[in-house]
C-alpha cells in the first residue's frame, strides 16, 4: 500500500501530503487525478509552479520530441541548442518588449539558489555585507536565503546556525493599515548611527506569497528602489512566486515601473513544473568569475525546452495579459463572497494571487480540509496560516473557477454552520 | 548565431562552455554530438551526473510513457505513484540488501540543498553549531554549504558574507604521504581548550571530486566515524559525486563498513541527469517538523520515474558492481600510461573516479583542451586544477575507454612534444 | 618637549588631546590646570567620570591613607576589607533606600566590560542570542559591545569582523518629534515572521550620552520594560554615563519606576575617576559559574576606597539630589541662552546632562574650540557631533556654572559674528 | 561580618575568594596579611599583575605625592605631565635599548581591551577577517577576545553568541612532545583549498599562563613570525601575562629575536597592580582614526605615575634581568623537588612562570588548598587545572622562595601521605 512506504521511508519533513492524503497519478490543465479515480480542481498549482496548468499539450509535445530524439538531458552549463533557443525566446518575447537589458544566470534549479546567487553577487559588487529584507518575506531554506526569511519556525530549522548579515525592516502594510513604513525604513538607513550597516542590497517580493499575500503598493516599491539607489545598494526583486504572470503581468513589479538590479525567477519559469531557476542581472553588475557560483544542475535542458514553448505560447502578444486581468476580477468576486461569510475577514493579494484572511489559522485550515473532501485543492499561507490562498493555474477556465469557488464557499458554509451549532 | 546569444545574454558565471566551445544537440550513452556534426566521447559525464550514460533507452522509454500519459510532472511533496515506486525500489534494491535503515528526505533538487538540510538537521539533533569539514572538501555554493567548502576562490564568491560555524581539519593525506591526519583531528576535538567547539557533525566525501580526487582510506573513514560517535557528533557522508556506483559500489563509503547518520545523494541519483537530490537520515534523527526544510521542487516526479528504472536496471544484482571493478582496472591502466609520460605525475582517486596529477594546472588544462580537439571531453580538478580527471559514464564500453585513452595520451604526447621543442 | 613625545610615541587613536592641545598637571573640583599656568573650567568631567569633581578632598584623604598604610592595591577578586566596606555602603545607601535587591558583579574596570558581561549573562539566562539595541546607542568598543553600538564610524573600527546577534530598533524620538517608536518596536517583536529573532535582552541608555543627549521618556522606558517582560527577555539598563546622579537621581532610570534585570555602572562609580565598573544583577539571574566571566583588574581596590567615600558623602540623604535639581534648572537656563542665539537650535537631554543641538557639527566644534581658548573645556556629541554638551561635575558651584556659560555664550557670539561678517 | 556581605551582594562569578577564604587588609612585597592577623607568602602575585611585589615603596611614595599634590586622576586621553613622563621612560628604558620602534596605544585598562584593539587594527590594516589563535590560548573575556580563547568553559560564557572570524591551530607542543606543529600550521595556511581563510593576524602568548604554562620554543615563535610575514598577516604577541620580566626579560618573546607587529601589555605594566593596558603598534600599522577605538579609562593617570617608577627602577640597566635568571633557577630547583614526589609529574613553563603538572586537577587543587592553610597563596592553571603554578613577585627574596617551596612541598607530602593511607 502506498501509505506504508511513506511511513517507512519518507522523512518527517514532508508536508503537503499531510493536507492532501491521497496518491496522485495524472494531471491535465487545472485537474489532478488520484489512484482511486477521484478528480480535483487545483487551486494550488504547485505553489505557483504550474501557472500554465499541468501537462500543457504544447510543452508536452515539445518535451517528448526532445527526449525521443535523444536531445541533451544534462550538459552542465555547456552550450546546447535548447539553451540557445530558450535565451533567444526570452530575449525576444520577455526582455525586448519591456525595454529590459539583463544577463541571465542559470543558477541551481531552485528558487533559493537564485536568491543565494543574487545576494552573493550584490555583496561582491558593493563590497558590503548587510542585506535589507522584509517582515514576512520568504526567500528559501538554504542558509543565506533563510537569513532573509522572516518566519521564526523556518528560521528555527537552522538549528542555531548563524543567520547573519541581514537586517529585517517592515514590509508595506506591516505596521497596520494606513501606516506608511517607508519613512521608518529611510530613517534606519539614513541615520549613520542607527546601527544598521550600509546595505549591499534590498530584496523584496512584489506580493508576499508565503507571508500571507501581502501586496506592496507601487509607491512603496518605487520608494525602496529610490532609497536603494540613493544609498548605493542594489535592488533585488524576488519574483519567484509573484512572477510569470501570477500578478497579471510577466514580472510582478512591472506595474511600479521600477528597474531592479537583479530579479530572481523560478517556480513557473519552466512552464511545466520542472526544476528551473534563473537570476537576471543588469549587465554592469555581472562581474562573476567563471564558475564562481556553480552547481551541477544549473541549466536544466528539459526545462529550457518547455520554458521556450511557454514563453512563445503565452507571452508573444498581450492576449494572455488581458485574459489574466479578467480572471483576477473573477477571483476577487469569488473571494469576496467567501469574505462576506466571515466577520472580520478581508481580501488580500493581487491578480491571480489573492486570498482571504479569515482571522485564524485553525479556521483557514478547516476550510481547506473540507474543500479537499469536496474535490478542491487549496492551501493557506501567512504567519499563522490564517489566509485561504488561491493560486490556481493562470489557464484555469471561468467554469473551473466558478466550480472551485462553489466548493470553497460551500466548505466554509458547512464549517461555519458546524461551529455555530457547537457554540449554541 | 549561437555564440551571439550567449555573449549577449548569459552571465559571466558560465564555465564549462568555455572549455568546450561548441553547441551540443544530442547525446547517447557515452557520446555527445554537436550542431556541426562532430561526436565526442564523454569522460566528464556531467561531473558524475550521468553515471548510466546519456539518454539510457529504458529510462527514456519510461519517462516518455509517463509524460505521454499525463503523469504528474510536479506535485510539490504530495504522494504520487511515481514517488511510491521510487521509494519502494530504493528500499528493496538499495537499502535492504545492504542492511541499511534510513528515512529518505527529498530536498530541493540540488546537491547543495541536501547538504544544507543535513547540517541543519545535525545542528537541530545535537543542539550544537560547529560542523567539522575537511581541507579540499566541496559541498556546494549556497551559504551553509559554502562554509563547508575549502576552495578559497569559491569562498570569495560569498562577497564577504559570514561563512561561520565550521571548523576545517585536514583530510586524509592532506599533510603529505605517510602522515596520518587522524591523531591531529583527535587532538583538536578532544582537547577541551583547543578552541574548536564541540561538533554537531563531521562531513566528508569518500573521494573528493572537486578537491583533486583525494581518496580517503578505509581506516581514516572508520577513524572519523569512531571519533564522531565518541564525541556525540553525527557522521554525514557527502556521497553526491562519489555515490551511485562511481567508486565501484553504490555508496562511496561501503568498503569502509561505516554507518553514517546521514548520507547526501544527488548528481546521478535520477539516472538520467535530471535535477534530483535526497538526504538519507537514520530514523532516530528524523526529527524534522513538517516543512521545516521545504522547497518547491523537492521530489522531481520525472526524476522519480528515471531513478526507479536506474535502480532496477543496474542495482538488482551484483552484475553491475562486477563490471565496475573490471572498468576501474581499465582506467588505472589507461591513466598509468598517461602518468608514465610525465615526470612526477601520479595517479589519484579510486574506482571510476580516477585521474592523474600532472603537476600543474597549466599542463592539465592544455592536455584537456587538446583532447577536446580530438573528440574527447575531459576536465581537470584539484586546488590548482592540476589533476586530469576521468569521470566517464560507468556504462562506457571497453572500446570507448580505449579510444578515449588513446586520444588522451595522444593529446598529452603532442603537448609534451611541443613543450620540449619550445624548451630546446 | 611634551608635544614631541606624543607625536613620536602615542597612537593616532588619541582624540581629546586634539581638541584641548595643552598639557594638564593638576586639578581640583571643577578646575583643571595646565603646565603653562592656565586654569580651565571643566564642563566635560571626564565624560561624566568625574561627577564629584577632581580630587575630592575626602576621597583623596581616604585613598592616601589606604596607600600609606599598605592597603591592598590589587587582589584579583579576593575578599578585602575595602571591598566589604564598599559593598556595605552600596547596600545601605544605594540599594536599600530604593527597595532594590541586586547582586553586584565586579567586571573588568571598563564600561564595555560590564556591558559584555551583561549580554553574556542575558544570553545564558534565556538561551537566546539576539539582543535588541537602539539607534544612536553607545555601549563600548569591544566586539560584543560594539555590535550594540549604532555609530557607523565606530563600527567600522571592527575592520569587518562580524557584529552579529543584535537587532537595532529606533530609540525614543528617533523617528522625529511626535512619532512614538514603541508601536513599531512591538510590531517587530510580536510578529513571529518579522525576521527579528526572539530577544535575550533589550539594552538602552536612559539618556544617550554619545548619541546626542537623547532622553527617553518615562513612558517609553516603561513600554520597553513591559515588552521585555512579555516576551521573556531581560531588561538591561546601561547607566554608565547617565548614572551616579548625572540625570538628577543616582540611577538614570529611577524616574520611570522600572526594575531592570541588570544595570551597568562605570565612569563615576569610583567617584575619583579611577577605572571601575560593576554590573548589578537581579539575584535570580546570577547564574554565573565561578570565573565564567573573569579578568585581572575586576575589583579595583583603590576604587573601592574612593567609591565608598563617594557613596557615603553624597548619597546618605536627599540633600545632594535636591541640589542637583537646582543645578539642572541653572543649566537649562544657561543653555537656553545659547540656543536663543542660533536659529533652529534646540535643547536636548535631561538633568546635568544637557546640551544644545546647534544644527551642524562644524558650528558645534567651532564653539567648543573658541570656548577652550577662553578657559572652558566643553565637548560635542551626536551622530554628526552637532550637540554642544554640558557634562560638568555635579559639584560645580553656581558661580562656576555662571562663569562657564558666560564663556560659552561669548564664544558662540564671536563665532556667529565672524560667520555673519564672512557672509556679508 | 565580611562573609555575609559577599553572600548577600557579590555575584556568583567571584572566584579567587573561594580558594582563599579570608579577608585581606594589607600587603607589602611578597607578603599578604589578613584581618585575623595571618600573613601569607604570595606565589600568585595577582596572576602576574604584581611582578614588583605589593606596594613597592618607591611607586607608593610617587603615587602619594601625585595624589597629595592634586595631580590629575582622570583626564580621558588628554595630555598630562604624568603621561608624557611615562612615555618618555618607556621610550628611553624599554624601546630604545632593544632597538624597538613602536607607537603606544593606551587602550581601556584591561588586557582584553588591548587584545580587542589589536585584532580590530589587524583587520583594518589587512582588510581580512580571520585571525589565527592557538590551542589553550587565553586572551580575555570580551567577545572578540573570547573568540580567540580556547577554553570551552570560558567560551560557554558567551551564551551562544557567535565567536567567529577565528581559526584555532595547535600551539607548540599541543600534539605531544616531539611533534612539531609548525608543518601542520603551514599546511592549513598555504593550501588555498584548506577552508582556512587568509589571516589578518596570528596571535600567541610566548608562554601560555592560563593554558597550563606551555612555553613556545624560539624556533616555533620564529616559524610563526616567518609564516605571518610570508602570508601578509600581522604578528601579534599577547605579552600580558608573560611580559614585564615574568619570563626573565622585559618582553616574553625577546629570546626568539622576533619583531611582532603588535604587542599587548597589561597586568604588571603599572607596576603597582593598577588597571592599565597598552598596545604597542609598529608605526606603519598605526592607521587608527582619532577615537576609532576609544574608552573612558584609557590612560589611567595614577598608573602612569607608578609605571614610570617601575620602568626607571627595574629596567634602567641589566641588573634586574640578571637577578631574574638566578631566581628562575631557584624556582626550577624548588619545583623539581615537588615533581620528584609525584609519579609522572613534570615541570612546565619558563623563567618565573613555572609550575608542575601533577597529573590531575584534583590533586593540584588539594595541594594548593593545603598550602594556603600553611600560609602560601598559590594557584593552578591548565585545561584541567592540573598545573601547580608559581607566579611569585619577581622581587621575592631567596629566603621567601625557600620558605614558600618548603610550604608547598610540605603540603604536597601531607596530601600524598593521606592519599596513600586512604588507598591502603
Amino acid at each position: 500500500m502506498t501509505k506504508t512506504i511513506y511511513d517507512r521511508r519518507e522523512s518527517e519533513a514532508r508536508s503537503y501530503c499531510r493536507s492532501f492524503p491521497t496518491s496522485f497519478t495524472t494531471a491535465q490543465g487545472s485537474t489532478l487525478n488520484d489512484a482511486e479515480g477521484n478528480s480535483y480542481i487545483d487551486f494550488l498549482a504547485g505553489c505557483s509552479s504550474l501557472n500554465y496548468g499541468h501537462n500543457d499539450p504544447d510543452m508536452k509535445a515539445a518535451l517528448i520530441d526532445h527526449i525521443a530524439g535523444d536531445g541533451i538531458a544534462h550538459a552542465l552549463d555547456m552550450h546546447t541548442d535548447a539553451k540557445a533557443d530558450f535565451l533567444t525566446a526570452y530575449e525576444e518575447k520577455i526582455l525586448k518588449p519591456r525595454g529590459m537589458d539583463y544577463k541571465v544566470m542559470m543558477t541551481g534549479p531552485t528558487g533559493t539558489n537564485a536568491v543565494e546567487a543574487a545576494i552573493k553577487l550584490a555583496r561582491k559588487v558593493t563590497g558590503r555585507r548587510n542585506v535589507i529584507a522584509f517582515t514576512n518575506g520568504f526567500h528559501g531554506m538554504t542558509l543565506g536565503s533563510l537569513a532573509l526569511t522572516g518566519n521564526s519556525g523556518k528560521r528555527a530549522g537552522a538549528g542555531g546556525a548563524h543567520l547573519g548579515d541581514v537586517t529585517h525592516l517592515p514590509y508595506d502594510g506591516a505596521m497596520g493599515e494606513g501606516v506608511d513604513t517607508l519613512p521608518f525604513i529611510e530613517q534606519m538607513i539614513e541615520n549613520g548611527s542607527s546601527g544598521v550597516d550600509a546595505p549591499a542590497a534590498f530584496i523584496f517580493e512584489p506580493v508576499q506569497g508565503e507571508g500571507g499575500l501581502n501586496a506592496a503598493s507601487d509607491e512603496w516599491m518605487q520608494g525602496i528602489a529610490k532609497l536603494a539607489k540613493k544609498h548605493g545598494a542594489l535592488l533585488i526583486v524576488d519574483d519567484i512566486q509573484a512572477g510569470c504572470g501570477r500578478t497579471g503581468t510577466f514580472f510582478g513589479f512591472e506595474r511600479a515601473g521600477i528597474k531592479p538590479d537583479m530579479i530572481t525567477q523560478a517556480k513557473s519559469l519552466s512552464g511545466f513544473g520542472l526544476p528551473f531557476a534563473a537570476l537576471l542581472i543588469k549587465p554592469e553588475h555581472d562581474i562573476w568569475k567563471p564558475a564562481e557560483h556553480n552547481g551541477t544542475f544549473r541549466g536544466n535542458t528539459h526545462a529550457f525546452v518547455t520554458a521556450r514553448v511557454a514563453i512563445e505560447k503565452f507571452w508573444s502578444d498581450k492576449a494572455f495579459e488581458e485574459e489574466l486581468a479578467h480572471k483576477a476580477t473573477l477571483i476577487t468576486t469569488g473571494l469576496q463572497q467567501l469574505a462576506d461569510m466571515i466577520p472580520g475577514a478581508k481580501l488580500k493579494g493581487r491578480g491571480l494571487m489573492q486570498g482571504v484572511d479569515v482571522g485564524s489559522g485553525e479556521l483557514a485550515g478547516e476550510i481547506c480540509a473540507r474543500a479537499f473532501e469536496q474535490g478542491l485543492i487549496i492551501e493557506t499561507s501567512g504567519a499563522e496560516d490564517e489566509v485561504v490562498k488561491v493560486l490556481a493555474p493562470l489557464t484555469t477556465t471561468d467554469a473551473e473557477f466558478r466550480k472551485g469557488f462553489d466548493i470553497l464557499t460551500g466548505a466554509a458554509a458547512s464549517i461555519l454552520e458546524t461551529t455555530k451549532i457547537a457554540a449554541e
